[in-house]
């Protein structure tokens, strides 16, 4: 696989090159049709399908053995905002000191051109060891707005009998780690209009209402300095970790000086240090996080102005069995008791958590054939504080879904200077070529079929 | 007068064409360099003198009477965003229906060019009648950060016997307006930065501290919903309106429709409809406006980030005798009670208030010079809820300050749009040449420099 490396990141800059920021509608077609692309040359009938939003795009080949491996992966990427701290520009990729960097080379592009090196050496020797179908949105990083419903109404299409992930991580010990479970999420948008347009703050500052003051206000509302959501009803259905969660959390490793670190944070939440109980807290708990705030003036210096407009970028992470629906309703109905009706909550997007049981016989699959690639199996970890839409792969299609991948613990996802490394790249590739052969030789369908109202309560 | 108006208009243009926006640093040398010309070319002796910010352009010419009149103006602007609401580009001056349009059109440049087209008309016809001095700065919108140090150091080459400001207004009824008080103001930026650089909120949200949340909450403890400023001995220097000061404000236009009509405010605050009640609150109340909040992902649609820094704008506007200083001390005191000592707070500029007895001879003459040109003389109102340096002036240099200016109610200073009409142009022209011609002939001083002490009080 080695020799034909360069190819792969090759095409992977060429991919990774083509803006598809879905939150900006920057690229998308493009770049759909460039995965297409790809995916055909590989010999998939490959089909985009359109949604209310941007497409999907279904690819399936058939292989020797009648399993069926799902892919799953995403061709949009987050907005490379703030410009000015990426060292090269976000969509030139740059190789440098063993790191390609470029906004996507790790979330998510590099993974599907690292699945599709070990396809290629795969369909080098011979057919495909099992039917393979992918299925790459362009929603993934605005919250997978139409992806649940897409797969509720092609449940037959999709069904496989197990489904790889997008992403993976290997840790700071290079030990890979395989996620279990996803936390859900609820992105919203709050703003608030008090005129028509902005005033001079001379004239308006003590008679008039200003937009950025009742966001300011009704924010306060929602979360104390005590970081408890104070939205009534939100930690209702919040189910705690079980003890197998506890004990896997409990061998997993230890982030909390690579945070401190990396981040710069001096102190984490609560006078929490590290630990089992940072990393509970990490990924079992929801949140309320601030993602952006506007209003008014922002430039240098000052400018005396009352704003008419004002908005916050708001993310709730949610854990089982919390849904956006209903934490959307908790919202409302908690601003509105709180004098903030004026408050527009706009929804931005989606998803329940989603657990596989992590003692899953794919969960160990996958973890067992990453032992020869990395020297060590893949460590389990229940869940992950990150979000995506396997709530609809487990609970519609009835699949465990695993994760595997290459990022590494300065990969920089959603940030500037988003990188992989090379090395790890390569054994991604490796990894999955040796699950896909191991995959496919598993006769038994095995637990990984089990009846769906089981999996629910992974 | 009105034979020169196209020439004037020209001027203005010009002068408006020049970009200066002290808060960006924008174009501030080659403006006073505009200005330093435009009066040299009237016969002034000018230098533009350095401060550790943007320079004071003095100029000064001798007339045929002893006395002298200080006029002072300032070449910078505020910034011209947001963009996109302009009409016209703001640099752009551009003459529809009667109004010339373009930032600091109104605010202040074209109140310094009418004042030329005055002093050009008097030139035309004789020396000047008194001698004028220029004092034109380039802080203004900045919050005047060294004017008052200047007009301290520079007492003696400032001198005069009554000072008339740089703006005025004319209101919906077309009765010129005279304000005899100015608020102060203290303007701040707090900010927060809680980590390097911005995280995932996938990982962050429960356990790393956000500077988003940080800033809402410190926020929260400035301000309440009752619009009461909850810093601890805020209000404690504030004096409330005099007798007279009342009983010039019943007599006052109402605003309250206009306020409505032009800003689209459905209610004011705590409750007020209008009437003198509005109108004493809108001057005589301190304030704590938020101007600005930036934190994280501003863009469209999601971003799942978790912000490193946040920063907001306040401006608080100061009514006698509350100071910067004072209110900077509080400020500070009052985060660090509440457990944000982590917030920073960078003063940005400010000055006290400042006002001339509305019963001042020189305030009188000004409204009495105004009644041939525009048919009624002008009203007093004692206090706008604007600010400027006025408090240098009135008590380091001993004189009345009384303001006159062509204003509009739609004049949009700070705001997209800004525009002047004109006719109000021209009247404003054309009292000035008769308030200087009058205030030359005025041989005894009067109470206009009456000891520092009686005008503190006033």
């Amino acid at each position: 696989m080695q020799e034909h490396l360069d190819e792969s990141l090759a095409e992977l800059s060429r991919y990774a090159a083509q803006p598809s920021v879905a939150a900006q509608n920057l690229g998308m077609e493009a770049c759909a049709d460039l995965v297409a692309g790809m995916l055909r040359a590989r010999g998939f009938s490959v089909e985009t399908v359109p949604t209310a939003g941007f497409p999907v795009v279904l690819a399936e080949r058939a292989g020797r053995s009648d399993r069926t491996l799902l892919i799953y992966n995403h061709y949009d990427v987050q907005p490379p905002e703030p410009l000015e701290l990426w060292t090269d520009p976000p969509f030139t990729p740059t190789l440098r000191d063993g790191r390609l960097y470029g906004r996507g080379v790790s979330d998510d592009k590099g993974h599907l051109t690292a699945r599709l090196l070990a396809i290629d050496a795969l369909l080098s020797r011979a057919d495909l060891p099992c039917r393979i179908k992918f299925v790459i949105e362009g929603e993934e990083e605005i919250g997978s707005v139409h992806l649940p419903e897409f797969v509720r109404q092609n449940r037959e299409r999709l069904a496989g009998d197990a489904c790889l992930w997008e992403f993976g991580y290997v840790d700071h010990r290079e030990v890979p780690l395989q996620y279990a479970g996803l936390r859900g999420i609820c992105y919203v948008e709050l703003s608030v209009e008090t005129a028509t347009r902005d005033v001079h703050s001379g004239i308006g500052g003590s008679i008039f209402p200003n937009a950025a003051w009742r966001l300011t206000w009704a924010l306060g509302t929602l979360k104390g300095t005590d970081e408890r959501v104070r939205i009534p009803g939100f930690y209702d259905p919040v189910r705690p970790p079980t003890a197998r969660d506890r004990e896997l959390m409990a061998q997993a490793p230890d982030t909390a000086d690579d945070y401190r670190a990396r981040y710069g944070v001096k102190e984490f939440l609560r006078g929490m240090i590290g630990g089992v109980e940072l990393r509970i807290a990490e990924v079992f708990e929801p949140t309320c996080t601030l993602c952006g705030l506007t209003a008014g003036y922002q430039g240098p210096g000052s400018k005396t102005v009352l704003p008419a407009r004002a908005s916050a970028k708001v993310d709730f992470r949610l854990v089982p069995d919390m849904t956006p629906d209903l934490v959307l309703k908790q919202l409302r109905a908690h601003l509105d008791a709180e004098g903030f009706s004026d408050v527009r909550v706009q929804f931005l997007g989606g998803n329940p958590a989603g657990r596989t049981d992590p003692d899953d016989p794919f969960i160990r699959l996958v973890s067992k054939t990453a032992e020869p690639v990395y020297g060590v199996p893949m460590q389990v970890v229940p869940m992950v504080g990150g979000s995506g839409p396997n709530h609809a792969f487990i609970h519609d299609l009835g699949v465990a879904v695993a994760t595997a991948g290459f990022g590494n613990p300065d990969t920089r996802a959603h940030a500037p200077d988003e990188n992989l490394r090379v090395d790890l790249y390569l054994k991604h590739a490796k990894h999955v070529a040796r699950l896909i052969q191991a995959f496919a030789e598993e006769t038994a369908p095995g637990p990984s079929i089990q009846p769906r109202s089981k999996r629910a309560k992974a």
